[in-house]
């Protein structure tokens, strides 16, 4: 087995040079606004705000503005790309300047950025000042956006001259392509929706690298990546930006050889996060890895890397078989008060037994093989032993022996429930009191995979109509990094909304189950 | 005589053509940040507001910004060009925004764009919203600016991490050079720094053509040309760009064959406003180019527009040699009361002996010559009759017989008034009551030629003192568009001075008078 614990500076240039070898040629397509829309408040629509058409976008090019005037123009689909805007003002003495929003949703449209306070900061706010002398203008504006909607506000404009908006279109661009598959015959409206938000989304995502959310952090993210490369086999099927975002998260591990949680990936790729859960599942996104694509050489390659981040687990494994958290991150969910202890075992188990399996398709020898499945026996009844609660078939988590769902979706996907004992909890799991629920479309991602480890396909697609096909009821075309249905205002930064992503990598996941349906 | 009176667009591409093979290739130089200002209220300063040196910039490296804080920079002189930052923030995990606002006065600098409220609009103000999202961030603002101070507003950076400016500069530029000539050696303190904002308002005017205002307007205009000529005869001689400019004018005339007073580049050069009195400056300016850049073929060359300008005015007199205004615009000055009959008629008069004196030097016949000398002497005979109030000496302007400085001055320069009227009239006019005043810089050029033909030295030099000197002395280094002394929030432009220049072409001309003191 290759060596390739690289550690020093020199060993992460080449490897980043590897991943750049995959950088992919961004496509480019052009979106005309659809309509110019108004944002009316409505208590019925999702965060009390509802995008009305006003007229078609076509009709713009007749319409003179003036000071203080505010456009808000519906391209019609969410769309990353840069904007570009063409101005028309015949003998115009003067400049214009307009103050221009580009959103995802409505309320965020709505909103006044000088009322923003949340917790990541305005700067993520897609706020752009734009100055036109010389006309006709063609403007392109400075950044890339993740938009369905661009609020425009004339500031100043010539008096004596009419200022007209003759074309509006977003340069849209994305490293998959842009056309989204098609639904597969057996569909209804419902599914066909839900599976090409979750194309669009991904498509949205996957830029000069997969990043999270096109339109705040950005980032290479682990946890995504694994969710991100799980829809890519059923739809795009671009597994060299798979290996590429692979190779930049092995480059970026610390001294210690732990893969980050996430990559920034200028002025040079660095880590910005170290996440114990997602370095975890790294074995689990490399054994896929080389499933999907059917390149194993990838999986020899890294396969040491993925070995390691179980050192970091289980070096912390007291005389009991009890994981000491030694001030790790733990994410799991976006949930304060849940404890981690069972999910993060869990977790651990999962990769355990992915690295396995990982050993067993590049034909590693045996004992190696049988050494690692023989520990993921240990640490699955070790857990059992702690965590299992029989009055209620259920796994509890930490000393407060606290019920969440993270730990039985979890408990599930390890092995240390059975899939019957899986089945038995998740039935009806909705109705379920005194649980933590899961906050994020992460977990719930995670509880789908656990339906179909259990079997429980009628749920499973119950749940993806329910969760997912109520984000697309609320207008959603791509699927959101933060939704609670019963909370419109809901977000873990801080207490403004409008930090939350509309479209984000690890909430696009439904259109895989729906493509890989087990056959009866 | 060359016929040149080309009226087709063939002929106008073909004349622009000419005029961009003087296309300057613009000088640019690196002006860093001097120091850190606070805009202090203050009653005994310009428009209440005092720019105090709070820290060297040189501190500004070691300053850690936060999100609300509020930088002003001060760059030691009026300058135009592009501005640069660097940011530096180290583990930066979101973008930082800033609102910033380059300004060339400190109560321009102090005011909130928000609350503007003038004529020409808030687009002239000189605002953008800057997003960084990848550090160090080396950043360009997108427009040329005319500032001395740069007001940069945190609205949002990472709160984890330390955001910095580590570098601010100015990246200036001109068409005619950086340095600005030296003093003369019988100059005190006062007049030196006189001539300097002379030449630094001609330096920062004088870009890819000669703008009337850096920050505001930007067009060649020809009545500030004909002064930037005068000023950049005793500095930077370059003619080049004066006979670039005249090109420009005179390509953009009318169907009729009127030079406009403005043109417009972009997107093709274009005419704007026409004024007859701008017009009619076209013969003096012409016959200065030829007498201070030697070149006599382009006196041939334009001889014919300059003539074509007379007839506007000549084909609208009565059978009484009486000016009937068919609407033409007339400026002679920013001011609304005053009656234009008088100084108009002058200023055709001293069009009429400037074109004469042109034909002199280019050797035209004596039968021209005369014919245009003789038609001067009747012009001015007839307006002497109608206007001269043998009460006061002095000239009157129209049916209500007002008397206005621009009167005087105009007649002074058309030989309407003798030097010695002149100098009756002129002897502490300031003392003067019941008389319309001068409003902008402009006309006080030409109350400093009046002085300058009744060979009023004593008084030139004062009132360049009194005056341009009072600029000075409010912290000036390049001469304002509009100045009145006892009005610090006068403008011609709606309620808000911030429409007004502080660097305008028009306001730079002392240098000339105090370079050209005749011998005695």
């Amino acid at each position: 087995m290759m060596q390739c614990i690289f550690n020093n500076r020199n060993d992460r240039k080449s490897e980043l040079a590897k991943a750049d070898r995959l950088a992919p040629e961004t496509v480019t397509w052009s979106i005309p606004a659809k309509s110019v829309v108004t944002l009316d408040d409505d208590p019925g629509s999702w965060q009390h705000t509802k995008a009305v058409a006003a007229y078609p976008a076509d009709l713009l090019k007749d319409k003179i503005l003036s000071a203080k005037e505010r456009l808000v123009l519906d391209f019609g689909e969410t769309l990353v790309g840069k904007v570009r805007l063409k101005l028309e003002s015949p003998q115009a003495d003067s400049p214009v300047r307009l103050r221009i929003l580009a959103a995802e949703l409505p309320y965020e449209a709505k909103c006044d950025p000088e009322t923003f306070d949340g917790g990541l900061g305005r700067a993520w706010l897609q706020e752009e000042l734009i100055t036109a002398y010389d006309f006709p203008a063609e403007i392109e504006l400075p950044n890339r956006y993740s938009l369905r909607y661009l609020v425009i506000n004339v500031l100043s404009c010539p008096h004596k001259s009419k200022v007209k908006i003759t074309r509006a279109e977003v340069i849209a661009r994305s490293a998959v392509g842009k056309d989204l598959p098609r639904p597969l015959p057996q569909w209804d409206n419902e599914l066909a929706l839900i599976d090409a938000a979750c194309a669009r989304t991904l498509r949205n995502c996957m830029q000069k690298i997969a990043e999270d959310g096109p339109k705040r952090d950005r980032r290479l993210w682990l946890g995504d990546l694994r969710l991100q490369a799980l829809v890519n086999h059923v739809t795009f099927q671009r597994y060299d930006q798979i290996e590429r975002s692979i190779r930049i998260l092995c480059a970026c591990k610390d001294d210690r050889g732990m893969i980050p949680g996430a990559v920034i990936m200028r002025p040079e790729p660095h880590n910005s996060s170290f996440i114990l859960d997602y370095s975890l599942l790294f074995s689990r996104l490399l054994l896929e890895h080389c499933r999907f694509s059917g390149d194993l050489d990838i999986g020899g390659e890294f396969f040491p890397i993925a070995e390691k981040q179980l050192t970091f687990y289980r070096d912390k494994l007291d005389k009991d078989g009890s994981f000491n958290n030694p001030g790790y991150w733990l994410f799991i969910d976006h949930c304060d008060e849940l404890d981690r202890s069972t999910p993060i075992a869990c977790t651990a188990i999962r990769a355990l037994e992915s690295l396995a399996e990982l050993a067993k398709i590049l034909n590693m020898p045996e004992s190696k093989i049988n050494r690692l499945q023989e520990e993921t026996v240990v640490w699955r009844n070790t857990l059992r032993r702690s965590s299992f609660d029989t009055d209620s078939g259920m796994l509890s988590s930490g000393s407060s022996r606290q019920f969440s769902w993270a730990s039985q979706i979890w408990g599930i996907l390890a092995g240390v429930l059975s899939p019957e004992e899986g089945r038995c909890i998740l039935q009806d799991w909705e109705k379920r009191e005194n649980i933590i629920k899961p906050v994020s479309p992460y977990l719930m991602h995670y509880l789908l995979e656990a339906f179909r480890m259990c079997g429980m396909e009628n749920e499973l697609t119950r749940t993806i109509r329910s969760y997912w096909g109520g984000m697309i009821k609320h207008g959603a075309d791509t699927f959101w990094e933060v939704y609670l249905p019963d909370d419109d205002f809901f977000t873990p930064y801080g207490s403004d909304p409008r930090n939350n992503s509309a479209c984000h990598a690890w909430s696009g996941t439904p259109g895989y189950f729906l493509r890989t349906i087990p056959e009866r």
